[in-house]
């Protein structure tokens, strides 16, 4: 399967990554450096390999979690503990931009990389690691995964239907986000270097990243005193702005201000609720939410989905079904857009993993394939390379 | 309120942002580069300028929500259809590193923008765009908000409890994600200006980064065939992962493996269940879920959530609380990470923004304030400068 020609090599085409990461936030991070362009040569350690390499489902003994998130990278193995396999993997950091890792704080000294000894011989090298609540604080030497910092950042609290418990969010938010948070700090880092000269220390805390991503939920509990709540999908503070339910499932509408509205009213034929002393203004719909919402799925209960987003949509009002995965699988923007890819070819079954949004402007990874390596796959080249 | 002493000026200090954005994955772009050091110029309407800075709640006739968004950044009111406010525009894109918009595609056009002139007039410019479908695709003119996105992309099908309806993440992940990945394409085409002495066309659409962040799940859908659904908040493939009901109210546990489940198990006086066949491997505890969740709440129900944090934490098992925003506020790991920033300086209340998780590593923001602008706060400044 070989990239399509309209492909160009991305951004970070001469950077070298050294990735000692695991699982998924780190494995995340060195992924979109990766669809960014730069060359990542993944370490693993002999025999089992990234962990993730083992969770279900299988298919064709590799599994589909660890090839979503290791596309684009070379393998390498590499036991740590050898004094061999160190000595190259100190030739490899002679040689790498960047260096990222996420085992939890300590691991690195044990394995004989001390951030001391790396930031000395390396002083060009950007180090990177990415941690459940950081390399500094009182908690740092504390276990994380996704779930907890989910459930302390506050992110479950307000995530959920307003008569339901706390929710994790669906997607490991956790992880991506820190892995997304980490990336932008590595490549700023390399920015700084160009002007510098010289390499940095680069340090993500998981539950930083979730608290950022709260962050006017904080700021309004800062001001108001008020703790942010689970609303479901409705919009906290603007309505319409939520799901309804239509003859045959759900579907979602947005409007904003008085004259989308009047617009969503007539489109809908309910301009009689235009008169409602309830519905007068943005504050008085907020104020009398649960009874817009009533009259309105009351009309829309009568007909289908297709037929309302018909014709709200054609009133150029914001709104859309409410997807599963399998149905944006052929979507045709998407599809356009480049976001999938298919790594099947010679299989019996069809791989389409998702691409990181930059394949929409035609980057092409820093690897020499697509899929995601076999364990130590690449380890004769680049031990042929760097040795 | 000024910085704390140790700050240093962050890595993309030497770079100055003409920012076009509104509302939040624009806004949310630009805080971030301003958080790495950046200088934000950001462009808004006399008189009203970005609409976000009217969404309540407002605290001494600011909106905390923009407050929260806009931290520095220099706010500059131009009337892009007046000409000595065109040209001012012009000036500064001659000395700008970058520009950032969130228009509806076609918008910039009609501002006399047209993507052909500003490339070729600003050849050395990164010319970033964020929109709800991307620049390209069927369905570029579609009007999009999170909410829109999150319902396509298949986020709201998997976020929720599992019998419950689709929800929408509780933070407005739809724009905050696309604001990361928007960000971190701006850097890495910053580095490629380096080495090629050109700017180039960042285009992130709302939509691949909704569908980027569900990799896994479209990965094993295509494998698979079987379409994720809601899990509420448990592990979809490991068990025990999920909230726990404690007498006073739910906690999490994460166990990976069978040596964890077994420190899981004594730490809690459940041995016994170590010699149930329906638990004696992972695979078998995921097949026996409900009874596994059900047999341990029964145990955790009879005493405080914080006897079992305390156990099992001490089993080096992570778990946590589910906190609301207001248990985290004065949290001393985040006290220490420099993740809030107080703004209250000589104001009657308590104004706690949340910084990005840079400032962990000592980055300060480019600006000379740390607090969002008001309207035109900075124009006389930047007319002086640039006029």
């Amino acid at each position: 399967m070989s990239l399509s020609p309209s492909v160009r090599k991305g951004p970070l085409q001469d950077l070298v990554v050294v990735d000692l990461t695991r699982y998924l936030a780190g494995p995340y991070c060195s992924l979109l450096l990766a669809d960014l362009g730069a060359r990542v040569i993944k370490i693993e350690t002999p025999q089992r390999g990234d962990d993730s390499r083992h969770v279900p489902p299988l298919q064709g003994g590799q599994s589909t979690y660890f090839m979503s998130i290791n596309r684009g990278k070379e393998s390498l193995a590499l036991n740590l503990k050898d004094e061999p396999d160190r000595e190259l993997l100190h030739k490899l950091l002679s040689e790498a931009d960047i260096l990222v890792e996420n085992f939890r704080p300590g691991v690195m000294d044990k394995l004989g990389l001390t951030e001391e000894h790396i930031r000395s011989t390396y002083p060009e090298l950007i180090y990177a690691s990415i941690s459940g609540f950081g390399q500094t604080g009182p908690w740092r030497d504390l276990p994380a995964y996704d779930l907890v910092v989910q459930a302390l950042s506050g992110m479950m609290s307000i995530n959920g239907q307003a008569d339901g418990p706390p929710t994790r969010v669906g997607t490991s938010i956790g992880d991506l986000g820190a892995g997304l948070y980490a990336a932008l700090a590595i490549v700023s880092a390399v920015h700084e270097r160009a002007r510098t000269g010289e390499g940095s220390r680069v340090d993500i805390s998981m539950l930083d990243c979730q608290v950022a991503l709260l962050e006017s939920h904080y700021m309004r509990y800062s001001v108001t005193g008020e703790i942010p709540d689970r609303v479901g999908s409705r919009h906290p503070l603007i309505t319409p702005f939520d799901t309804f339910e239509a003859a045959d499932g759900h579907f979602v509408i947005c409007t904003v201000g008085d004259a989308m509205f009047q617009q969503l009213m007539r489109a809908i034929e309910r301009e009689d609720l235009l008169q409602d002393p309830r519905f007068q203004s943005p504050q008085l719909r907020l104020q009398h939410e649960p009874e817009l919402k009533s009259e309105l799925e009351k009309q829309f209960r009568g007909r289908a989905r297709a037929h309302w987003l018909e014709l709200i949509g054609e009133a150029g009002i914001p709104c859309s079904p409410i997807n599963t995965v399998a149905d944006m699988i052929d979507n045709p923007q998407l599809e356009q857009r480049n976001i999938f890819v298919d790594l099947s070819s010679g299989a019996e079954v069809e791989y389409k993993a998702v691409r990181t949004p930059f394949a929409a402007m035609g980057y092409g990874s820093g690897s020499p394939q697509d899929w995601a390596p076999m364990l130590d796959e690449h380890g004769p080249k680049i031990r042929s390379e760097f040795e």
